[in-house]
Order: structure tokens, then C-alpha cells, then sequence
């Protein structure tokens, strides 16, 4: 969909909630609406922002380094270029568009940049309004998170043949970066966890010098970014001729929990839903204890979206909302178990993309 | 250093600033004070935070991920693991600690976090506190920016073999990426710059499908992070044997700003005119207008953190600044030239890293 499709949505938003304008500080959120920019250089230096107006005049807000990449995605007339200090330039310049009341994303804009646009500006701060827009992707979104997770299963495939004996994590997890970057992801889409033996116990395991022994679960946890958008699968191998038992039945256990899930899912059924139909699933076996996350997260442009899988969501499924489903149970003497997909809701049900 | 004595430092500070803790949010910050997560997992999504008080006793508030990784760097009776609403966790329990007045950065935290907890918390916001306790590095973080510079040099002195007409920039920067992971970078610290041609004049050229020619400039901007520490440093190759006069003539202005600024470096000097000097070299030859960003910037955990070698800084040198100083010229109809080195301020001058 062209982004400005995507800003017409927004703006009769913004004519709901009485507001003249939005400023777009949000780096997805901004490359959504105008494909300016998907990364800020860092987390505290803003590549830009864009101003949404209800009259229907949008403006593309930077400095002089992105002065070229924003003519390539947006008229020029309609291109503010700050220099010096940007929030005094911002405030001059939207202050003389004369909007009365603008809305600003409360939860990406920083306290200070707040307090200095406040002392010219009426802000009204907003959640969600361009999350919100994002939540169902369109045709072309799915074709990109399809094109990225076609090649997340590829990466898979090429794993399985590395798993040996003697590889650490470390080591490990380089090859799947590189198998995703030779072939056609732009980065990772997050850090790689690759885990052996009690490390898959471990939700946020840094991969480091553990070696793969010659029998032993090992969890990837792996996605890059291809066509801007992002793929997050997960796999547990076991490495060598004689899985344990408690593997076995574990990932026996974890795989029901995410295809009955998977079968539950419906439009406008509560996301929270999902999360307990897995936690009744492993509850049936007494492991409910040992599924300490959420179910997933929806993926797009970010890997974590909205919706939260979890049993605080307040979303209800959306037909084109793309989601992952990762049931795990993890047990910190030896391990753990999970499995993961990223499933594309439909009118009528789901597809495992 | 220990982190605690970091952390006593900011101590001090807050006594002077009559407050009784700061909530540290910003990841770099967070990170220097407790060595727990140097990085968040996305932009809009925290690790966690360190609160430091004024009656000694800090904590470590994190989520139930970073359980086991918090445990490794920090006592367990100090930390606080946040489920559910962790704005409203948090607020309960800064309430319980009895703290009057509680430090926030007004950089880093966003309106609605701080809306939230101001609800039950007094709060004011402050800038810069821990980033000024990051200005001058000690012993240890100088050892490491020293080993990452010096993977950094390694880096350039292998990419001349590997400039050859035909190959892309998109090729180049891949190359370059795995030349510094697979010597001992745990990642870039920033997204490498390789442009060719007319595309060195683009002060943020993202590496695409030009080809390097038989003769042609190739500018190269590439840092990663090593022991924790960035590099960053800028070479301006010319590909061929027989470099243009206009590249050859640019280069030498460069590298005499460069060499000058970097002479002109002594503790207590105002840095804004290390900028200065820079612009004045090339005005000497009518070429200030095509210098066209600031002078150089601190690096060291982040690779842009403070202070800025600007025209607008206010920030006075002081020895154990690590900075960048990178001047450059830049021509749209044929490239340009920057040269960056990273420098040391030392008791007496400068040291090039």
C-alpha cells in the first residue's frame, strides 16, 4: 500500500480525536508511513520525524545528513531540515503551520524533547494510533514477511547439516548470521540464541563458548530482516542418535501446545485466548510451571509488535495480523524445548507461513 | 574500574543535586553503572533499569528474562524482577524504599513511562548525569577502546587488497562486517558507510549496487565493537593508479585539518574550537563551505555519546576523552574525502589511537 494510503488512514484518526496533527517520532512507525528511515543511528539520535496533519499537508522533519535519502521518498516542498538545536526548530516551524492541538507518541518521544516543544506547542500525548494501523498487514507487508520467513526456513534447513560436536554456541550462531546475510536478509532481524544442554533453559541466553556434546538438546532462536521486514523462528534439535526421553516427550508436549493454538486461532477471538488455550495444553501434563513467557508477539517492520500473546493482551484477532506462536517448557537441569512459527491470521482461520 | 565506584561518583552528585535516586533507563548508562545489558532488545522495549540512591543501597529492575543474567552481575537481594505492568511494579515498590525526590533522564525516558510512575512517585527530570561521569574514560575503558581501534586498524589494512573494480559497495561493506567479526567483534557499531564515487559526497550513503570503477575515490566510514568499546574510524581510497588532482588536492586539506586539529588538542580547551580550527584550515583555501558536519564526536560504549566537536558544544577538554575527529570535503559531481582517526586526550595533548 502506498504510505500515503497509509497517512489518509491516519488521518481520519486524527480527525476522531480532535487533533491537527501527529508527530511521528517512532522509527517504524515513521518508515510506515513515508519508507523514510526504518533505523534511527542510535536509540537517543532520531533520523527524523514525520507530522501528520488533519488538513492533509504531511511534512518530513530532518537533519542535513538525510537531506538526499528524504527527496528520494518525499516531495521537497515538503521537507523540513533542522539544524542547530532541532527541538526550538521543530517548534518554530510547526507553530507557525497553526496547529492548534498536536498530538505526539507518548511512548517513543523522550521527557526532555517534550518539555522544550511544550513551552511553544499544545501536545496531546497518544498511544497506539499508528501501532494501531499496523496491526493487520496489507498484501504487500504479507508477501515480504513471506519472502523473509521462506528464507528463515531455509536457514533452518542449512543448520541442521552444522550441528556438530565441538561447535559452540558462539561459532554457531555466526554461521546462521552469515547464512542469513549471504542470502538476501539485510541484517538480523535480532540476536541470535543458540543454546546447548541447560543454556535452552536460559529465555535470554547469550551465546557463548558452551560446545555441542555428542548428545545434547540444542534451541535456535534466529531471524533476519528481508524486504524491511522481519522473520523470528524457533527450533530445538537434538544433536546425536539417542534423544533423552524427557526431550522427547517434552518437545512432544511443546509442539501439541502450539498446533492446538494454532487450530484455535479465529477473527475476533481475544489474543488472550491463545496464551491460556497453550497454558491448558501444557497444564493437562502438570507442566504448566515450566511456560514462563508469553505465547508470541506480532512481527512486521519490528520483531516485537503488538499484539502480546500474553494473558494481559486486550486485542482481539485480526484477519492479516501476522504472529509468532512459540510455546516453550524449560527445565534448568538439563534444558528446555521450544518451537516456534510465525502464522499469518486469515478470514476464516490461520496459515503457517 | 568496579562499577560501584562508578556508581558512588553519581552518588556524590545526587547529593549535590538534592535528590534522593536516580532511575537510570538510558541502556549505555544502565550498563556502565552495573555491567547488566548493554544493549535493550529494541529501541521501544527496556532490559531493565538501575535505581541508585543516596543512602547507598542500589537496585537492579529487570523482567523475568534477565533473571539469571541480572544474578551474574548483581547481589539478588538488590534486585527487583517486574511482572505484569512494570510501571505500576515499579512505582509500588520506589514508593516502599521511602525516596522523597527521585532523578529520572529526561533524554531517555518517555512521557508515558514517566507519567505513569509520576502518578505515585515525585519525580524530576535531569540531563546528563551519568553521561558526564562517562566523558573522561579510565584506565580500563581506555585499554579497550585501544584493542578496538586496533581491531579497527587491522580492518583498513586488509580492505585495500579487496578493492577491486566490479565489486560493489554492498559487497565491500559485507566483507568488511565479517572481516571484524570474525576477529574478535561481537558486532558493527554502526552501520558501515562504502561509497563510491560521487556517492563519498553523501554524508549518509548506504552501501548499494554501485560498482567500484578502474578509477574512482571509495570512501569507507566502518567501526565495531570490541570488549564492549566502538571504534570508528574513515579512510578515503583512490582505486586505480592515477588518482584525479582534485581527489589528491582534497585529501591534502583534509588530513591538514585533521593533523591540525588534533595538534591544537589540550586539556581545558573549549572544544567547540577544535572545530574551529578545522574550519579555518579549509577556509584558508575558500573551502569552508564544503565542510559541511561537525568536527568529531566522544566514543566509547555508544558510538555517538559526548561531547560533540561542534560549533554549538560547551564542553571543555579534559584528559581520558576519547573523540573522533574526522573532517571532510565533499563535491557533488565527483565524491569527496573525510579522514577520521580516534584520539586520546591526554595530561599534555593528544595521543591517535
Amino acid at each position: 500500500m502506498p504510505t500515503r494510503h497509509r497517512r489518509a488512514a491516519l488521518r481520519s484518526v486524527l480527525s476522531d480525536q480532535g487533533l491537527d496533527a501527529l508527530i511521528v517520532s517512532h522509527a517504524a512507525n515513521r518508515y510506515y508511513l513515508s519508507h523514510f528511515e526504518l533505523h534511527d543511528p542510535q536509540c537517543n539520535e532520531s533520523a527524523g520525524w514525520i507530522v501528520v496533519t488533519a488538513q492533509g499537508r504531511d511534512w518530513l522533519l530532518t537533519d542535513p545528513r538525510y537531506t538526499e535519502a528524504a527527496k528520494q521518498v518525499w516531495p521537497a516542498e515538503d521537507l523540513f531540515v533542522y539544524t542547530g538545536k532541532r527541538n526550538t526548530s521543530v517548534s518554530g516551524m510547526l507553530r507557525d503551520l497553526g496547529l492548534e492541538t498536536i498530538g505526539f507518541e507518548a511512548r517513543s518521544l523522550d521527557v526532555e524533547t517534550f518539555q522544550e516543544l511544550s513551552r511553544d506547542l499544545n501536545l496531546r500525548p497518544t498511544t497506539n494510533l499508528v501501532e494501531n494501523l499496523r496491526l493487520s498487514k496489507d498484501t504487500q507487508e504479507i508477501e515480504c514477511l513471506r519472502q523473509s520467513c521462506k528464507l528463515n526456513h531455509f536457514v533452518f534447513e542449512s543448520v541442521e547439516a552444522i550441528l556438530q560436536p565441538g561447535r559452540t554456541e558462539a561459532w554457531l550462531s555466526w554461521q546462521i548470521e552469515k547464512l542469513f546475510r549471504e542470502n538476501g536478509a539485510t541484517e538480523l532481524a535480532f540476536a541470535t540464541i543458540a543454546a546447548v544442554g541447560p543454556n535452552a533453559a536460559l529465555p535470554h541466553a547469550i551465546p557463548g563458548e558452551t560446545p555441542i556434546t555428542e548428545q545434547c538438546p540444542v534451541l535456535i532462536d534466529t531471524g533476519g530482516r528481508k524486504m524491511q521486514y522481519c522473520s523470528d523462528q524457533t527450533r530445538t534439535f537434538w544433536v546425536g542418535q539417542t534423544p533423552s526421553q524427557q526431550f522427547l516427550q517434552t518437545r512432544e508436549r511443546v509442539q501439541e501446545a502450539q498446533r492446538k493454538a494454532i487450530e484455535a486461532i479465529a477473527p475476533g477471538m481475544p489474543v488472550k485466548d491463545l496464551y491460556t488455550v497453550a497454558k491448558e495444553t501444557f497444564r493437562a501434563h502438570g507442566q504448566e510451571d515450566y511456560f514462563t513467557h508469553a505465547l508470541g508477539h506480532g512481527i512486521g517492520l519490528e520483531t516485537h509488535e503488538a499484539p502480546s500473546l500474553s494473558p494481559y493482551s486486550e486485542h482481539l484477532l485480526q484477519p492479516g495480523m501476522v504472529i509468532t506462536i512459540e510455546p516453550g517448557l524449560y527445565y534448568r537441569e538439563w534444558g528446555g524445548v521450544r518451537w516456534e512459527h510465525m502464522v499469518l491470521v486469515t478470514d476464516n482461520g490461520a496459515e503457517v507461513l
